[in-house]
């Protein structure tokens, strides 16, 4: 019965990043086609359906079953976890629409992808959908990805995005191993789990933002320039987008904390509460990384206009100092008939000498004023 | 019966794009002036009375009926949408207004555009008021048009500003060849229809705004102009207008999908409560947008900002390195009697030797300062 | 009985236009002075009492009654309308206060203006006080007058503080020549009316502000200077004012639509619904233009970027060209003896060669550059 | 028993403003101490007792009673106000504490200035903590009292910080002089008048306000200086202290206009409301004046740019003009043996001919770009 | 009994500042983790029981006892404070979770630190957060240790996350001396003397900002410059930080003056009353530092614009007097064979004089414009 349940089976992490950049988009359709239509996208996955059935003596998995084989396992008193991973064949996920007894509009919402997290009441199960997020392996940003659940008596549906998504392995490998309390409680606790490992995603994903923020910080002190610039309005873009999605979740396990549809038992309830908690902390996190980017982007401009004085008072030192100078050997340049300085004997070590005086007098003014220091300073030390 | 009913016969498109700049205004009458005065502008459509009238059976449509002859189509136990195009005909309209029973100020709402869209409940009837956008298709920006509902037993009634929304023509096509749902249910899950379409109107809209906030973000980085600022002016402007269309329409649908009048079924308040998430999205989209022209503007300032340093850098750099130059040449164009070196034959080439030396230290020092960048780096590559 | 109601007789608009800057002012007393004390402002104008009493058949207009002549018509059973212009007689306004019982914080409330927008519920009346705008004729700006309504059981008391308001006109208008509904309905109905068209009167001075923005919108783009700086300030200065007195008015709108003092009818009451709506409406235009006037601040500061970095581009050119070339007439200036090329025949010509190579050079490298773009393009056209 | 009720026996104005500049700090005691602690200032005043006891018939006033003298009077059915001014008296607060049975915490909140201000019921008195304001009267900015009302049955104790609150004696003189019905009326009604002239006094301070800005205003238009954005930042500052001050005090308004403790009865509640209002329309006028100081600063930094712009005209233009100049006669300072010019006989005559002429060709194209307007233009007139 | 129970021998204060930067982490757990695992830092310190169990005539107090050790306290008669001091010993936190019938998340929330303010009702005992602060001895910031309190009847336990809070030992001496009411009181009052202690704590942090802002704003008057800038930024970001710490804090005693478990009494709750008043007070302190440390950078970025404008000046004062007079000796210098004046003899003179002249012209004309005051001015004095 435990045959295939093995730790190295579920491993379906993709191995190409997506390239995700539309962190802004919602899906939609074309204004006025029929609601509940399902869009297959076609460079989506095909589907496939594990199943995850277990009490707590016995827990088997089964991969690749058709919709209708999944049907005898609803009917034990078993929890039955019904995953559907990948959004790409239209047939089968109408069929799971059908044996689940799901509304065309809450199919729609879990396939057509992404949609904005909540959590509907239908009569006899509850629609959750939220986003997973994780950072980026390849570049800046983070990867999110759409995980749907259903949750009803005796039974977990999800439908996920991808199969990018490593923590759900983890409650996996409990189940299998029996570790915890997961064997012991219901498929509510099952869905905490998995929110919980949802909601915990977004954890290093923030820990990501602060690190570039630190790197901002310290080289707009240090190094004002274009690049910083740049960074730090993808850093502001991506915190924004990471708020839209994190406020709603927020929102989705305050409802579901409270929820008083029988499907959630008061001990669930109550680690629901942690999970919320968490959710709560990452936007604040969040918020508080939205408003030091900001103040960033204040001091940045502040450094440009350091940067701009420190220039412009070169500049004025150097025409400060030449330009009596350049007088002075421009008046014995003048070919006046009658110019007595010129026939001296000691008239042009006169010259240079007081001009040599004139260069140090301003030398020495400008030192004092501290506009003289070296131009390397404000750029290698402070 | 289904005669005249044919695809092509309502494709009221107008054809030149309505000149739309005045994104701010609501209608107003003078102050002081009658409650319920009809303001017909001149330059309106002529009104035309298009009558769709179906069950589950039959569906037939009549065009330029009279108000009168669509008395017999409402005691029919159908659903019948009397969709009033245009509103240049005051006669027709109040006549409109008496066979519907409907209270002047109501009238006053559908006919005077535009108007803040709201949900007002009256004895017998819903009134809805709706802002539809599409993208302007001839230039940026985007087209409104104002549709009033009249939600009624067994018939809507709609007025639109114009014919130019072509997102009914799909529901209409749903109804004549009966495909989904909407010959089944009655006039609620028609007008729900209808302002689905209407709200996904706004997702091209605002995808629209998405394709120039990125446009914008690849310009100023590269090559920050006035005419960014310009077009990142003009974009807050009219997502500053979208917002506006789009928040009260959120607070119509979260109010009708909670409506107790007794004129929208439980069903169809579970497919307003979709319609509700996807005012939701967009406002949530436009938000996002507002905050990211917002950063835009600053990283706008910013890049001019590093625009102006170049520039003084170069200046800078030309200075200090002519001023000792035409200093020393200047010396030796002095016309001291006694100069030594001017006698010397080496006098000249020692001088300008002197001259490359002075000139290749400054060089090298810029350019280690970071200082002696070419200064088409700036605009063309990064 | 209807022999002095002349539509010109009431046309009581002042002539000059009143110097009204301090647009931030409520009235204030002494600390510590007796609560209900009236004070009356010296330049205000004697108060006179305009009665309009009517029913469906009648309807009379009396000028400068004594407070004590308006008692009879109270006890009738018709609509009297006691219309107090001017604040400016102590006497006869304690008099209206004792006849008509009203509470002396409410009668400072009506005198001493201006007071913030507000509806309090009196024992057996209602106070409304209200703030009317309209566009100052003379000057950019707005005029502001107080309006202060007093709803009793079959009487209604205004307290204007000047005469200057005509929409109130049309409404008199329409009591005199028996229009619309103002005769069929009751007292409430007529305080409808005279809010209504209050709240209208925002409308023509929210457009006004439109037309400055645009107006300054188009100068600070085409040619950005001092003076579009100061007047944007004044407009924000200005539509600040005007939001601090539509938003109470729309509370006051919201309480009134809502009212349970048995003062107002349910009939009416869907009239202020209406009100309401305006009200809110104004308040939108209101935001979005202090949302505009900002957002071209920050436009307005980006142009004088740009300005001053087209100023500095011309300069560096001017330099870049010159400073080489008065560096090689130097050298040919110098006295050494021994220069080979002084003495060569095309000495000169070919040192005017070099110098016109050198810059055409630099001519042709800015213009690639896109530096050297004529002075006058950035303020004439882009 | 009147005979010491004289009206200047109660002018304890302190000579000397306080330097009071902290404006944010409250009291706070080192944590972890023993709650309810009394911290005496060693620089407060010490402390007497002022009793004002009335009835309709009768008003006597004692000063430098002991508490324990009090008593009798309390137990009379008249109004007693006992009013402790200043705070240097440990035993004698104590003593008052004991005898009115006052919570320590309650004593602590009186005691230890400042506080916020607040509303506390306790078991058979209301505690209100109300901050006086008025006028610096020697440099700009404002003074700060606070004033701890305790309203018990038939007696008000109030804890002055100083005696400096001039307000506060016009009540005292309206007592003894049987004006108004100040004599009438309950305890709740003199400590309402109490409120009212605390409220009312910040009108002044406001006003205050408005003037500086006004100025601020005027100078940054005509010549924009260092010193006006000192100023901006300390209006800024202070109108930040003042909302402190007045937004805790609005809902301590609010609460007391509500409250059903039995201390206030109805009608004076309808006066704490109008109090109410005055307390809004502060806080209303001072978020105006932060919005007004906050755009003045971004006018201020437009003005600056505005001015930088103008220098930098300025002296392109100087360097336009004269860096041809200076070329040319370099030009005709060069030793070349061959230049045919030299040697024409109106060969310097020409020269000056053809650099008039480049001057005259410079100025006049800069005067028609409109750069060459006089320098003092953009200080002293505009 | 009270035998160990001296003064001195609970200074656990450590030795050596924690450096902590991470002003914005909270604790996370691997995503997908089991719920309620404990993560021992493992250079957290070793957990060590400290108990203190008192009624009015006894006190003890007990060092590093195991858990089991307190079994027999918790069922006497007495106050029972068992305060578990570091959070390195797993074990020894799991049997106190046992014996005290802690659930794991509970556990979880005061080991795994820091985690966010809150308070949550169990069955038999409250679960406090608390976050305590106090300034950095040091260097410039904070220094932040979690406390978790778990209230149940009878007990008090607490966890801390370090043992440098030398604030709770204040109220361990007034245990130990018997001072005040503590011992009067149960465990509800001991609890709110050590939350007003944890509060009380964040008045000296704050006021160290306080001073740290006015330092920043004396020196960006007189002499802006970089370390300002960051200073600036460090004193924003640490603000943002007590923020997020203090605004839980706020809504966890606004939950527990209002708490109805039963756990705490109407008196204590009175006294949490006045702790909630000090944790609004040290919120709006923190909420006005952010808003001048906000207004401050605006006031720095105008300072450095008005440093640019007087350097500017400065360049354009030395270019404007120089170029003409460099100028006028070029045009001496020129080799024409026909230049009258050079041959006159006072040619050299008259052109010193003409010199001279502009110079002093220039200068009188630019000291008027108020251009020419000496550089030092706007560094050292104004």
């Amino acid at each position: 019965m435990v045959d295939n349940f093995t730790p190295d089976s579920y491993l379906y992490i993709s191995e190409e990043e997506k390239e995700e950049e539309d962190y802004f988009d919602y899906f939609y359709d074309q204004p006025g086609s029929e609601p509940g239509t399902l869009n297959i996208n076609p460079e989506a996955q095909p589907s496939k359906i594990i199943l995850i059935d277990y009490d707590q003596n016995n827990a088997i998995r089964k991969v690749d079953l058709t919709p209708n084989a999944c049907l005898p396992y609803l009917e034990k008193n078993t929890v039955s976890w019904i995953d559907v991973q990948g959004l790409g064949s239209e047939l089968l996920l109408k069929e799971v629409g059908e044996i689940f007894n799901l509304h065309p509009l809450l199919l729609e919402d879990v396939v057509n992808v992404p949609q904005r997290p909540k959590v509907e009441n239908h009569k006899d199960h509850l629609l959750i959908i939220g986003q997973m997020v994780r950072p980026n392996k390849e570049e800046d940003g983070f990867v999110r990805e759409q995980v749907g659940f259903v949750l009803g008596k005796g039974y977990l549906l999800t439908f996920q995005e991808d199969q990018i998504t490593d923590s759900f392995d983890l409650v996996r490998e409990r189940i299998r191993t029996n570790q915890g309390k997961v064997r012991e409680l219901g498929v509510d606790y099952l869905t905490y789990l998995l929110l919980d490992a949802l909601i915990d995603g977004y954890f290093p994903v923030a820990e990501d933002y602060e690190q570039r923020i630190e790197a901002i910080e310290e080289q707009i002190i240090r190094n004002p320039n274009r690049k910083m610039m740049e960074e730090l309005y993808n850093v502001r873009r991506e915190l924004l987008a990471l708020r839209r999605l994190i406020w709603p979740l927020q929102t989705v396990l305050n409802t579901l904390r409270r929820d008083n549809s029988g499907l959630i038992s008061a001990e669930v309830q109550m680690y629901l509460r942690d999970c919320y908690d968490h959710a709560l902390q990452i936007s604040e996190i969040i918020e508080a990384y939205r408003e030091l980017a900001s103040s960033l982007m204040e001091v940045y401009q502040s450094s440009m206009g350091n940067r701009m004085n420190e220039i412009m008072k070169f500049l004025t030192v150097i025409s400060t100092i030449f330009n009596p100078l350049t007088f002075i050997v421009g008046v014995y340049g003048m070919n006046f008939e009658y110019m007595p300085e010129l026939q001296a004997k000691w008239g042009y070590f006169a010259c240079w000498g007081i001009m040599l005086a004139i260069s140090a007098a301003l030398v020495s003014y400008f030192w004092r004023q501290g506009w003289f220091r070296p131009l390397d300073e404000p750029e290698n030390k402070r």
